[in-house]
């Protein structure tokens, strides 16, 4: 099974773009973002959501159900591009809104040091990451969220698990694109994953 | 200059301890903690106090000034021993209610992986740290804190500081026992020391 | 099952002792480091010995076997007690030393952070980890060997395994401690946990 | 000043191509990469290259001297683009080998998490770093190298300093694109930076 990241914010302007179509020049064609997959590494951020308690242990991880295209449910975390003149700080936060909805009010890390950085490439064997549609390297991030979250766009359902289930063979088989891997990754970057 | 950090809370006890006098076989008498110091490295845990804006970069950075028994003033930083049996949570977050007080908010790491080990050792020279009581080994983190803070005990003040104000030659040189070098490290980890 | 740890070598003296019996401030008898264990964390320093290729890809990670003294054979990795006076390297050189030899030739790491931070309690339950001795708080790294390793002392032999063997359920049963998760924790830093 | 950064290895082919002209979608003419620069952010490594003792201690930092096509001699780190195809391994081995020559032997980081993730903006002020053909975000490893550094290309020779020397204003003033401050971070890193 490969990824389906969502394609970025239609809506996104990078700082200073008056918004006037065809004036800015990092706005993306389909088409050309296509045919741009195929020539270079696109740069991802990609967030698990997590529940804390008082003294910041994980107690809860949210994982995204979406449907795709196909009608096939599958499970994801929060990833996105990152978009020119865009910050990582700045994508990171635009996707935790995009996908948990504006209410979530996630606690951004402090460092722009990832827990892991996950290859996807559109072969499968290389890394335990696929993504049919291009090569991606993605930088992952564990956010405690204190809000409630509220799925947007084609996420249909946020669930929370406990950190032993969101590491169990059943959910991982779930995951997009090898993400069972990142989520593990990421339960032993908060001393959880026995 | 070597570190005077302070002894740790005497109200301090063990999960499951009763409080019965004599009966925790944790607690140690001024003249064994002496003692113990000259025989083995102390566990300490300690931990940069910042404000961040909303997207999680830190704004300002916490300074705590300290007056030693000598009249000198010097600044120094959230810190304090790892006591039997406490997690390094617990002593993280109890750390962080006694120098900043019960209203500071601190948002607790998520990952127990340090922004780096800090070595102090009785002797200068050996690593950027000194700490003329002991050889101690500090984890030590950088925690956002939402609230108020109102050090009790003898911390004087906090003063707030920018990260570029923090990582001056001014203020590293009141810093006690090389901590100057732990204030630089914290910054570098977030990204903020140019 | 808890852990054993060996316990450090009788020959070690912090720089500039003399090695005259008795002079050595440092030096613990048995029944004094018994005492202590009960009164104190214990540091510990944490090694996963691992063999990579040309590009530092983890391609074996060793595993110690060990008898104990009821007969019982265990696994474990390089650990042991970080002396009074001894710097985070020189323990963690020494303790590679005493458990893989001197022809092992680790790679030492550059950063004294560590990979993860293990807290064992003679209690189970309150992490992953259980040290039925002590409470001690360990700071793990993977380290590349390049030589030949002959454990020595009571560790019986080093067993090479692939990452995934390393983190089996049946590897993990038979590791001491707990330290099943120290692996699997040690395999999702180097971006191998699938 | 901005930084400039050497154009990718033009021999370079991801895994299976043949070579043919024209049938490696993924090669890109120098007019293809100007109008992508313009578009999307571009995934860099960088690497400090460093010398150690023999317990892993940073004790010389390599840093290369570049003449421009101004004439304007600048200094910097190893760095470079990672290309469609190529593993962070891949193309953290290549440009190190690119600028360092064959012969340097480099100890591969074991993890694929960078010890910092820098951020290169045309428009300075938004970090502190600065590109002015491109929106990169790097990340950056330091990488202990055990022989032989021939600098081949543009870098005109590789310099050996102390990492009190590699922090200095001076040295700094005279890194390409801000990259004093990615020294500075490299050596908190490795616990060097007093």
């Amino acid at each position: 099974m490969s990824v389906r990241t969502p394609d970025p914010d239609p809506d996104w302007l990078p700082k200073g773009d008056t918004g006037v179509p065809n004036s800015n020049p990092a706005w993306l064609k389909d088409v050309e973002l296509a045919e741009i997959r195929r020539r270079l590494p696109i740069l991802y951020i990609e967030a698990v959501p997590v529940r804390v308690d008082g003294l910041g242990q994980v107690v809860e991880v949210g994982v995204l159900l979406r449907a795709r295209p196909t009608g096939e449910m599958t499970r994801t975390l929060v990833s996105g591009r990152v978009m020119y003149g865009e910050t990582l700080r700045d994508a990171l936060f635009r996707h935790l809104e995009k996908d948990l909805g504006p209410m979530a009010f996630p606690q951004m890390p402090v460092s722009p040091i990832p827990f892991t950085v996950a290859e996807y490439f559109p072969l499968p064997g290389i890394t335990a990451f696929t993504d049919d549609r291009q090569h991606a390297v993605s930088l992952a991030y564990v956010v405690p969220v204190t809000g409630t979250c509220d799925p947007r766009q084609d996420a249909l359902e946020i669930t929370w698990m406990t950190p032993e289930e969101a590491v169990s063979p059943g959910v991982s088989a779930e995951m997009e694109g090898g993400r069972g891997a990142l989520l593990r990754a990421a339960m032993a970057s908060v001393g959880l994953l026995r």
